[in-house]
């Protein structure tokens, strides 16, 4: 049996995952957008502001009325921010108006409260303004037709902000990828209960579930099952119904009891071993339409099988930029085995990027005290203290 | 009247908002526990691995007994992983053993069944072990009373794996600050209505609250208040009842309808000008013991102000790390305002950070467009292409 490699087996998942991208567009309120992609350009159905209004509280004037100072005006009246009628300027008097508020026709400048006096119906003008000072025109900020956002933009909340301005309340996203988890093992018991002898806890399907999620994914369920093929088929018919993509955690090697093996590989499913530490046996099966992927089950094995084939196209389908690669300087010299790929646990450090484990596929405080995975490739079996290497940010 | 500094206001506000960092911390289940903040260090309550397992899908053995290889082995029985009772190993013998299966006592390596034969109730091996090898031992991976994370980890999918593998249930993290968001001001409308001479669409409350939501905020309510105390009042009264911090928008300047000032300056509140651009008119209260923040209304005033005073208080109280400034070269030269702390909207590029819009406030497409806010001191004005300026992150 030949290992396929990490880039064969990233591509055959890449394929089965297609469909992901291929989910229409979701429309959502827009005060559920943060942190969703845009499925579309954003073009701006408005002028904004809509109206001429003033940038200030002060008096609405005509520049040439105020060319001489100090300047005494009659005041017309008063005109608020809010619902109003026209207003007509006529040169020579002011309006009192405040700031957002619709400017008179005629009118051109805004002269600032803080350089008035008024008093007795009239008020007194201490600095000259030109034509359009604290004016702000229509379609001065934003034009009626205008690119206001580009489809992909991922939205922060200044974006969410423009999105309002121009009364927009709903928008057209890239649908979250569905992900239903099941986790395999006999040996897998509860949080909160008292282990017994060969019984462990269950960490796979609340981890998968937390790196879906963090990477614009919906889960829909979280299920478990034990060595009978039964339940495991039970388990999958259902998440399949309700799932774009169903990732499992166990099940998959060499052993006697390789529940997932057993049930996928008579339905077609693919599982073999991929040259890669940890993480090394893989399988992926289609089942009633809906890929699925599985994972070995060491919780270490499991997360960076996610973190290597699964986060870039949960990223891509839910419209998030992916995460780049990094190099940065070795702290230490690392070796390596010939032959397979290896994410070593590790994390930056002023020193540059130190291990924080071996390789083992079961240390799972390490995997939480790392910040990056450093990515060897399979013929590489020595780095230097200070070589410059490829690192995978978690 | 005396305008206050960025530095003095922020601290003001800080003072005020010295409650929120005062809250208890929270119990949550650790399914929920994705991006918040530990409140506490967490120890394991356990040995991990629990109990002494195998490595590998193969045969436990003693390393004596395989030294002259091709051995052969009696297989006295299969282990696989689950609940199990304790098994003895005899020397010469064999089990078959699963991934994660409790290792008999007294065997003390484990054969990889590739490189094994069986037939006939016994196995053929091929290859010498040394005693440990693929042998999981207890506690190798986490000792019982170890500190796995300490308090301040902001919870990623690998944390909660070695929570969860620990068996922990629920945990302590920092409360979420609840946040109730009050625009006011007469022009105001909803989203998805068609705009009246004199109303523009309420973008504050939903900018706001994705603001306070993105940095770890609990968002509360949002309403909106016209120019009537009496309205301002009464969802304020309801705001302070249900939430830690009150933001609003608008009434807060030299008009003569505003709301906020006219309603909160007689009960305590602080009114006044802070030499900064936009966002200049700010206010605070406390109102029946909780404090309320009052941003001026102008949508990019209103995102600034919360950026510049809000942010840095409610990302410390949900235990979030701050955004750090990060200093970058200025593509093109820049012109300041004497005597005012600019928050220009500027955007990083090959070239260096270049403004994406002037100084007004108002300009909510440009804001969409920045991704750092320039950060131009008072004394400041004029700043040369090339020189290294404080940008902070949006």
């Amino acid at each position: 049996m030949t290992a396929r490699s990490v880039e064969q087996h990233a591509q055959h998942v890449a394929g089965l995952l297609a469909p992901l991208h291929e989910r229409p567009a979701e429309e959502i309120p827009l005060g559920e957008a943060l942190g969703r992609a845009l499925a579309a350009d954003v073009h701006s159905p408005v002028d904004l502001p809509l109206f001429r209004n003033s940038q200030m509280d002060g008096y609405a004037v005509d520049a040439a009325s105020i060319a001489s100072i100090p300047a005494v005006l009659p005041v017309r009246g008063v005109i608020a921010a809010g619902p109003a009628g026209t207003t007509t300027h006529t040169p020579g008097t002011a309006y009192r108006i405040m700031t957002g508020a619709p400017i008179p026709d005629g009118a051109d400048a805004i002269v600032p409260v803080e350089d008035t006096e008024a008093a007795d119906g009239q008020v007194r003008i201490e600095r000259s303004r030109t034509a359009g000072e604290f004016v702000r025109e229509r379609g001065s900020d934003v034009r009626k037709g205008m690119l206001l956002l580009p489809a992909g933009s991922v939205l922060a909340a200044r974006h969410i902000a423009v999105l309002a301005a121009v009364g927009l309340q709903r928008i057209l996203v890239r649908p979250r990828p569905r992900i239903a988890v099941i986790t395999t093992g006999a040996e897998l018991v509860d949080a909160g209960t008292t282990l017994h002898a060969g019984e462990i806890y269950d960490s796979n399907g609340i981890a998968l579930a937390s790196s879906a999620r963090a990477n614009g994914a919906e889960v829909v369920s979280i299920t478990r099952s034990g060595d009978d093929p039964a339940e495991f088929r039970t388990l999958l018919a259902e998440a399949t119904t309700t799932a774009d993509l169903v990732l499992t955690s166990g099940g998959v090697s060499m052993g006697d009891f390789e529940v997932v093996k057993e049930t996928l590989s008579p339905l077609g499913g693919h599982f073999g071993h991929v040259a890669m530490q940890p993480g090394g046996p893989q399988g992926t099966a289609v089942v009633d339409g809906t890929p699925v992927l599985n994972f070995p089950g060491n919780p270490v094995s499991t997360l960076i099988s996610f973190e290597v084939f699964a986060r870039p196209e949960i990223r891509r389908a839910a419209g998030l930029p992916p995460t780049e690669p990094e190099e940065l300087p070795l702290a230490a010299a690392v070796t390596s085995i010939p032959g397979k790929r290896q994410f070593l646990r590790a994390r930056r450090t002023d020193a540059g990027v130190e291990l924080v484990s071996g390789p083992g596929s079961h240390l799972v405080a390490a995997m939480a005290w790392a910040d990056v995975l450093l990515d060897v490739p399979a013929d590489v079996t020595s780095l230097d203290a200070g070589q410059l290497v490829k690192v995978i940010p978690l």
